[in-house]
């Protein structure tokens, strides 16, 4: 059985740090926003971990996300929880992309079918391991379904609330494992504004994500992961379908502390930031050289998951994005749509809409010259496609009727 | 990267058998049924496998289906086909269990959301390395997905046929992974029949389950992969949610062949098939001690995975379940309802019906005595839960009135 479970490993946590200004905060604490209101970033003494953990130490471990301990916030063995999670895998794809060296890492494969677990599975964890009871948390569905699972598996109690037209099926999923899940008539800033205010009347943790800094350990295991895949080679370029950028500034994160182990070189991929054209508000500032991204009016777009009108990292991804010589690029539904189409008919693969953006702007940037066909490019499949609406399919046969065998 | 996909390997298969006759024939040549109508099993010259290769450079490889290629059927690397089929990770339930040591095997990871993949990757594979261009299969949902994403991976045209009542996600997810897919006004026997007609006709080659030799050799991995993953000792019973029974006699052959390296020994888990009381065919013939099945009339379940009224392999079940120590258990749809609501909601992990059916299975055997507390079982969970419909969550909140927070 797989010992990243149940073995005592270090972690080596130093403390946690402002992003903004760098101020000190204590590890093993309870903590939201820094003073300033920005995301807590964790540290860690990676000498420390240079001399505990080799490659090859690692390369002996199953390939879960548990193996990355040393490098994750979590103390004691007895708080991990976990419903397998998994290393996803990388699949090729060639008829849909238009050409190139292209591979969906197919996040779809996680516990509740989406890459939120990775940063869930972690927020759980140490809620524990600092005593939580109750957590409420703002979701554009596949989070909420994802802290659900986690919270009821260890008897923490939870409070979801979702935009209106979030996808139904996350809204049932939250709610069939074990959450209280409300319907509010707004956006996810809107939802977020209503966990902000329970918890300062102390009535719950506020799960938001980058308010509370363990969901980025979670979900820099997709940096990790991805270099160790890769032969501690990095791709060319990753295209991240970003909406509070979680994912993106955590893997910009993982693989500076990769560099300092000295366990890959100084050579960075092109981060491309993709959003909607309906919710574009990092393309919006990345275009316009503005180190903060202002709320987006009006947002909609067929991928609920990067309809985020505002994001409390707006910064981190900016600076991310801009030092790793990529872009913020906008799509609109109707190429994210195709991109789904096409990949699932001529490439097997079924890819949820926020994945489907990855694609289009891939297609994009190969026509405008922005990626080059020669590059190893990774797109981001950050959910399972089959929690979205398909189109449906009405063909009818009557077997009691003769057979017309030509005109099926 | 994973060279199990790349690298070339050899097969040591020597030829196909009769499972019912012995009767003896040729490999790497199309077949469907044996001569006497009965399921063809692949044999492997397992002294030169054990030559060849050994536990621990298997334990080197990546985990995913392929590295288990000398034990499969394929010849030729370019012939592989895959969307990523990793180990499948093994979850522990204990909260709805209500007791004991239980592991459920969690399927929905793969490609397509279930464990057909396992048999499909394989069952295309071959199809490419036997020239078949066209294929036609009956479905009750899950099978013809997995089918329509490989097939249309390597360019295959395919044809599907399903009772009209399959879930609606399934027969979606056929028609855009790109294969024409007919409803039909009868049961998955019925579909059976339409696809053995246009086959005996020329038009397609009939890719139905233990009526091609190489479906049965994929779905073999789970029984290959949970022998390695518990340390090469088998679980004291496994409990299979069992239609056509593809995967219980996949396993029950694997489990053979490690013997036959001595990679196990002669100890075997009691196998457990569980069918929905609406079709019970083997639990009917397995009560009156038959070694063949008659077709179930009326067969009505939730469960649209195993509604098969007659399978094939039923003898190769028949005696799999019998030689083991184990039963066939018959469950009603109301307890497999319960047990999928229980385990998502006090152990976070969202079941299949097929796999809610075997833990509705194991509660009831638990509560018989049948099984005991101690031992080790194994749940198959074969496919995501994401895939059938959820519960209503009505729950709204308007944001823009005052909130009674004690009433959330
Ligand atoms: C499928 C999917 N893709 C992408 C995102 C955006 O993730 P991040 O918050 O890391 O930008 C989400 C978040 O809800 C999502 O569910
Ligand atoms: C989810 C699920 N479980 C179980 C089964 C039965 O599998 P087998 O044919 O191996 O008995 C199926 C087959 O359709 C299925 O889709």
């Amino acid at each position: 059985m797989n010992d990243n479970l149940t073995a005592d490993r270090p972690t080596f946590v130093t403390h946690l740090e402002c992003s903004m200004t760098g101020e000190r905060y204590e590890a093993d604490r309870l903590h939201g926003l820094s003073r300033v209101g920005r995301p807590l970033l964790v540290r860690y003494d990676l000498d420390a971990v240079g001399r505990s953990l080799t490659r090859d130490a690692l390369a002996a471990r199953d390939t879960d996300l548990w193996r990355w301990r040393e490098l994750l916030p979590v103390r004691r063995t007895e708080n991990i929880v976990s419903l397998g999670e998994i290393e996803t895998p990388l699949v090729p794809i060639s008829k849909s992309a238009g050409g190139g060296n292209v591979l969906v890492k197919d996040e779809g494969r996680l516990p509740t079918g989406s890459f939120k677990a990775r940063g869930l599975v972690m927020a759980v964890a140490m809620a524990r391991e600092l005593g939580v009871t109750r957590i409420a948390m703002p979701t554009n569905g596949n989070a909420g379904a994802a802290l659900a699972a986690y919270a009821s598996r260890v008897g923490i109690e939870t409070i979801v609330f979702c935009p209106e037209d979030t996808p139904e099926v996350n809204v049932r999923e939250i709610a069939v494992q074990g959450a209280r899940v409300w319907r509010v008539n707004g956006l996810i800033d809107d939802c977020g504004a209503i966990v902000g205010k329970g918890a300062a009347e102390g009535r719950w943790f506020d799960l938001s994500t980058l308010k509370e800094p363990y969901r980025i350990e979670g979900k820099k295991t997709m940096g990790l992961e991805l270099a160790a895949q890769l032969g501690w080679e990095l791709p060319d370029a990753i295209f991240y379908p970003t909406g509070g950028g979680t994912g993106l500034i955590g893997m910009w994160k993982a693989f500076d502390e990769l560099e300092r182990l000295g366990w890959i070189g100084a050579k960075r991929p092109r981060m491309y930031a993709v959003q909607a054209s309906g919710c574009a508000p990092i393309v919006r500032a990345f275009e316009a050289g503005e180190e903060h991204a202002e709320r987006w009016d009006d947002a909609h777009t067929v991928a609920a998951g990067i309809r985020v009108p505002r994001a409390v990292g707006d910064f981190l991804i900016l600076r991310a994005v801009r030092e790793s010589g990529g872009k913020a690029l906008g799509v609109g539904d109707p190429a994210i749509l195709k991109a789904v189409a096409d990949c699932a008919r001529a490439d097997g693969l079924l890819l949820c809409p926020e994945g489907g953006a990855t694609l289009a702007a891939y297609r994009e940037a190969l026509r405008t010259g922005e990626v080059d066909e020669a590059e190893r490019v990774v797109l981001f499949n950050c959910a399972t496609g089959l929690k979205y609406p398909m189109p449906e399919a009405p063909n009818w046969l009557d077997r009691h009727a003769a057979i017309d065998f030509d005109a099926l």
